[in-house]
């Protein structure tokens, strides 16, 4: 085992930057540290936090993480911004979190930047959170900006996902929330002091409701969200019914009922089951991924650089479909179907 | 050669619409027919319409759908909505634009939403342009709503990618600017009529002249832009130098500007080589994309499915990397480095 690994193991905050870095840069070290960090790994309780600009994202995890502080948990904080190659956001959000939290030694905070790779920064980000689970963070928090395709894959690696809305967003903002509703296993009003905070909670509650992949909203049931009307003696551990929390997290209000809506979400999780099924189809989707990386460097090794070339040359010339191209390339290393 | 492809080549938008549709369920038909279309295609020019929620992209795409008409021109119009697996934003933008549009057969538009697989959406965006493409449709504009790294993706698709921003967003959204910046041709500024235009302006030229990828502002030119101190006898075709452009999309105003700042980006592409540059680059991304889906497919019917779960099983029990799990699957199929 590395010095690397066993320093990380026995709580270097140094080490786990160091490899950290080795994730970002794709250094060869990173994998093999990685795959000896395996075994220590599944403990940390991952919670996503995802939505659009301006919903008060960065202040949510900030007061989150200093909640969880108070009651003796360490956090860390993985904070993807994969809009910016620049990583400007990235940094910017950073240096305004260090304010409050640095010099305590029980957080730890990372920003993480896109590389321009499709699935690149997924990974990484994946990556990332299993290097803080090995390094024993009770709870780890992964913040994405926005909220298209690469921050639902980015999300949907925590086991427990809040979306943050705020109040007074127009009506475009209105039509893309659907997309992240489904995602959302608890939905975070921020800036609850705000003129709307109402109306946007029944606007969202009907969003909810009309999800086309959840029964409706009588037949399920889980936390008696603060908006909810049904008992909680109805609480059935195989269904969760999506809270609406209402937060305004540059005054930590509301954070106590959002830390016990995720607690309640974790337990949840245990009891019916959906930790380890969300857990194997994690890990069966990482499985697949990683075996097409392999097979495809593997395969391009074996092609021939000038046939490649000549094969690009009659696709660009249109005398070749893409399809019927890849079919030729494949014949020439005996894989063709 | 198909029924479908032989209508479609007539010009039959019937047939169109119903490859769209075999496009997006993935349907067997839809390879076999772009694979006998793609003779016919490389004519369009692709112009990618991005930015981000409440920038008025979709007013924006419909005046410049009827500029072109007013010019004699056709114009297919895909409208992408890569964070809304319910598609309701994108229907809801369709219903809208249809209101304008309808009933003009120079016009055809068509709304995707995600499929919820990493890169699905961007390869049935790519697939959808080219059957607009050898439909014959002179320009083809590609909306994206949002700024996330799929939205990019689909973005680099296009020939021209217009980057949509409007006054007065917030500080938030400003850091996210950057990273889309990086990919604009041409930066409008749509809303010119709203308070804070020109700081807009300002703060956009400044972000442009910091871009860490672009030689500093004074060495290169190219369209003399609006706010463009450079003579515009300056021009050399082996440079661009993105054009600040500002609209007011929903009187039309600004249209005609921004209609020859696209016109001056594709006589720049032409001029410069960079057209067949780009094109190769994407068709050399596509063959490679193509390649790894098809080799896992292939090998993934090799592998032994009790074999699968048992490898998942020891990856849960945390006894095996993820790594290491994809090495031993290889090298039952004989494919291990």
């Amino acid at each position: 085992m590395s010095v690397l690994v066993t320093d990380l193991l026995a709580g270097s905050q140094r080490a786990l930057a160091r490899l950290l870095t080795y994730i970002e840069n794709e250094h060869p070290q990173a994998q093999a540290a990685l795959a000896a960090l395996y075994p220590h790994t599944g403990k940390a309780h991952l919670v996503g936090v995802t939505g659009a600009p301006g919903t008060g994202k960065s202040s949510l995890v900030n007061s989150l993480a200093k909640a969880y502080r108070a009651a003796g948990q360490t956090v860390g904080i993985i904070a993807v911004d994969p809009t910016s190659p620049f990583s400007g956001g990235a940094i910017l959000g950073d240096r305004i979190r260090m304010r409050d939290l640095t010099g305590d030694r029980g957080v730890f905070i990372r920003s993480m930047a896109t590389r321009g790779s499709l699935g690149g920064l997924a990974r990484a980000t994946g990556d990332a959170v299993r290097a803080l689970d090995a390094a024993g963070f009770d709870v780890i928090l992964i913040e994405t900006v926005g909220a298209g395709q690469s921050e639902i894959d980015i999300a949907r690696q925590a086991h427990t996902t809040l979306v943050v809305e705020a109040p007074g967003l127009g009506d475009e903002v209105q039509a893309i929330k659907a997309g992240i509703l489904e995602i959302a296993d608890v939905l975070v009003v921020n800036k609850a002091d705000q003129p709307g905070v109402q109306s946007t909670v029944r606007a969202l509650r009907t969003l909810l409701d009309l999800g086309s992949n959840r029964p409706p909203s009588g037949l399920h049931h889980g936390l008696p969200a603060q908006d909810s009307r049904q008992p909680a003696a109805d609480h059935r551990p195989d269904e969760w019914q999506t809270p609406i929390v209402e937060t305004v997290a540059t005054e930590g209000r509301g954070i106590d009922v959002l830390q016990r809506a995720i607690q309640a979400h974790r337990a949840y999780l245990r009891e019916s089951g959906q930790l380890r099924l969300r857990e194997r189809q994690r890990q069966e989707i990482e499985l697949q991924s990683r075996l097409q990386e392999v097979l495809f460097r593997q395969v391009a090794e074996r092609i021939d650089p000038a046939l490649w070339q000549a094969v690009l040359d009659q696709v660009a010339a249109r005398e070749l479909a893409p399809a019927d191209a890849v079919e030729r390339l494949l014949q020439t290393v005996g894989l063709a179907d």
